[in-house]
């Protein structure tokens, strides 16, 4: 029944070698490509904008994404789930705020990145005023019609899915991961996690982001491996 | 003197484990790294749109790409160098010949991608007619105003480079490469590359796709190191 096992996994933070770069954890992805080939299915869940999410999961070979904080989501086929924020908007917030717009707002439509991270009290303000919110990730702020976060994205693709809730994992390092926490039964937090992830977390990783990644699905691979022993 | 060294990789089919698929060769990344903690500079020139190739590029903790078959390139900043293609005039030709349109293309300005990828005389023709080039990849058709391919691109991003022709190494697998090799002193086709590119080239390795370039980049770094020692 492992092909009804399915991990969500966040990139930034928690697929990367360290929460202060983008570059990837190579080790923690051949790991995954392992546990690929005994039927379980991956998915990246970020923040990211979906050609650069979708690009990544092509070429890393997964499953598919979960893309702008919820808001689109790949498998087989492309979904939208959010209101689209109009582009004056987007422009608005970052002017008012003296905000660097991330390089890939240009390709985003429903959750816009921006730097530095940090969330303020006026900002948030303008955004509820808009019938907007705002996250941040560590790495950026969010600004979206979404309020339910990566759960949006993630509730229907797991509904795509047909998977039981039990089977699902969900690895994560920031605060912006809780709201796919709360759709999978097994929540798993990287060593260097949010305090606040790692508190409702099942499981904390005795090492660091992609390196925690890696210990999680090395071990999983072998409960599986084992369980499909016995099976024979 | 390593960092006047700047490998130029194409990405489908060359750091790919095969031809026939999108999966990443992890080794030959791994490989990569550690030549660039040489100093040695390395950068994706593909026909991938520019935030597919970007986020590629800064997740795999490269230097930079040449994306759009030579378009639009990035090191440090964005610069684009050919003329848009009308939206309209994507839709007519893709409709004419009956062809998937690549989903990248909705993020694409310069050079389209259609499936499946075999170039037609009448469709050579009707791009012709109204100034458009085509070429094919192999993965995908590809029209473009840009009768020069990855080599425009290159030769920009060799120019902001300031770097010594004689340095420069292009590894690759199809006839999409050929204008990058032009700009290149060493050019490196993997085993199973198209035969026009093999008979160009100044090596053909004996790996396939990512084993032929974990294979060239390895022996590069192998030589590198032996001519720091010699320095020290």
């Amino acid at each position: 029944m492992n092909n009804n096992v399915v991990i969500l996994l966040d990139l930034d933070g928690t697929l990367t070698l360290d929460r202060n770069t983008y570059s990837l954890d190579l080790e923690a992805i051949s790991e995954i490509r392992n546990i690929q080939k005994l039927g379980v299915r991956v998915f990246i869940v970020t923040g990211n904008s979906y050609p650069v999410s979708r690009g990544l999961a092509t070429y890393l070979g997964l499953d598919g994404v979960v893309a702008e904080n919820g808001c689109v989501i790949y498998f087989d086929e492309e979904e939208s789930l959010c209101k689209e924020i109009d582009s004056n908007l987007v422009l608005e917030f970052e002017r008012k705020f003296n905000l660097k717009g991330s390089w890939q707002n240009r390709y985003r439509r429903y959750d816009f990145g921006f730097y530095p991270p940090d969330l303020k009290d006026d900002m948030i303000s303008w955004a509820n005023y808009r019938g907007l919110y705002l996250k941040t990730s560590g790495y950026a702020l969010h600004l979206s019609y979404n309020d339910k976060g990566k759960e949006v994205g993630v509730n229907r693709l797991l509904s795509l899915l047909g998977v039981d809730r039990k089977n699902v994992i969900a690895i994560g390092d920031s605060l912006t991961d809780i709201d796919m926490m709360k759709l999978a039964a097994i929540k798993v937090a990287v060593s260097n996690a949010d305090e606040e992830l790692k508190a409702i977390a099942n499981v904390v990783t005795k090492g660091s982001s992609g390196e925690g990644v890696k210990e999680y699905i090395s071990s999983l691979a072998n409960a599986l491996h084992g369980s499909n022993k016995r099976t024979c």
